[in-house]
């Protein structure tokens, strides 16, 4: 398999943690997100994915995209460790909290959205941190209370395996500390995120470990 | 089962299309995101959705968030017609498709951020209606330049029956239409909209179809 990913992309970041979970070795492929000079490579980029945005997973013939669909392919043609319970209502759960995170906090807070508040709306340094904060802000308040208030909340989001819903919550939480947000209001998220990162599979997965980490 | 809901909320109308579509009948609970009076209600439904976003869906003991997390339960509560196709490969083509419009479009032009790009960021109406379209022609681009390329493009956005992927694309449609999106553009779009808007299924979760349409 060959992922194509941006050391810093949380989506990347999510599938990364995924493979590695599972064991599966891949060749990895960057993607420069941010400089100019990887105009050419973006072109070769797009060619596999039209809209230039990471990752992107290649399994034999078959081209993936979105990491919440690759994650879900993983988890279909390698089953083992699973990566979601057993039960649909506790299937539903899991998912719902990575989809808390890639559909409600993520989408706003991506490099193209904070490049047009700066460049197309002329926001200023602090109004465009504000925003950042404030996503961040609203989703973990509502995370923090569900994952603090819920039973099956172990070592991990779902009991003491990694699920989805972790490899959703790592980077963000990652991504939300490179932005100096301050955790103390998340102890349970916090303390998820550090239980996390002692699995080698998750630490491996980090940006700072990639070939194109900076 | 009961839903509750918004009838103009895009997510809301994906599980509807669902419920419709798997033939499960469902108790209709509106819940204003608008309306000054409808705090006791929204103070209510914080009771069942903590971070008051539309929809939930409770079955039995059971209470559901996360459209596409809803949409995957009853799919393997009531497998019948699917909404996912048999092969991984594929599987994955329709939940990007569906992934694609709730992560990379929707989020940016729901409710709570079109209000706080005019309230908190102070920007005019002309650059928050700009803001829409091009989050909107960002999304579409892609997905028409998807659509009309893959063979596996049919009456529906996978073959001859509707899938999770028609679920996310027709109130992505609908939404883009009410906010005055030139759709000439996108004839690939255009013409899953339109079939799928033949179905009684489609038809009958309408915005202007629930209870609480104005």
């Amino acid at each position: 398999m060959k992922l194509y990913s941006y050391f810093r992309s949380s989506a990347s970041y999510r599938v990364r943690i995924a493979l590695n979970l599972k064991g599966l070795p891949y060749e990895y492929a960057a993607v420069h997100l941010l400089r100019g000079g990887g105009e050419q490579l973006q072109a070769d980029y797009r060619r596999v994915c039209p809209d230039g945005i990471v990752p992107s997973l290649v399994d034999g013939g078959v081209v993936l995209q979105q990491s919440l669909a690759i994650i879900e392919y993983l988890e279909e043609t390698h089953p083992n460790p699973p990566l979601l319970p057993s039960a649909p209502a506790d299937r539903a759960y899991v998912r719902a909290i990575a989809l808390q995170i890639a559909c409600e906090i993520h989408p706003l807070n991506n490099l193209r959205v904070l490049k047009y508040l700066k460049h197309d709306l002329g926001v200023t340094d602090d109004a465009k941190n504000a925003w950042y904060k404030h996503w961040i802000d609203n989703g973990f308040s509502v995370l923090e209370a569900t994952l603090a208030g819920d039973p099956r909340t172990g070592k991990f989001v779902f009991g003491d395996a990694p699920t989805m819903a972790d490899l959703a919550l790592v980077p963000q939480v990652f991504n939300a500390m490179r932005f100096n947000v301050d955790m103390q209001p998340y102890p349970t998220i916090q303390r998820l995120y550090d239980e996390a990162m002692r699995l080698d599979a998750f630490e491996r997965a980090a940006p700072g470990r990639q070939p194109d980490a900076e």
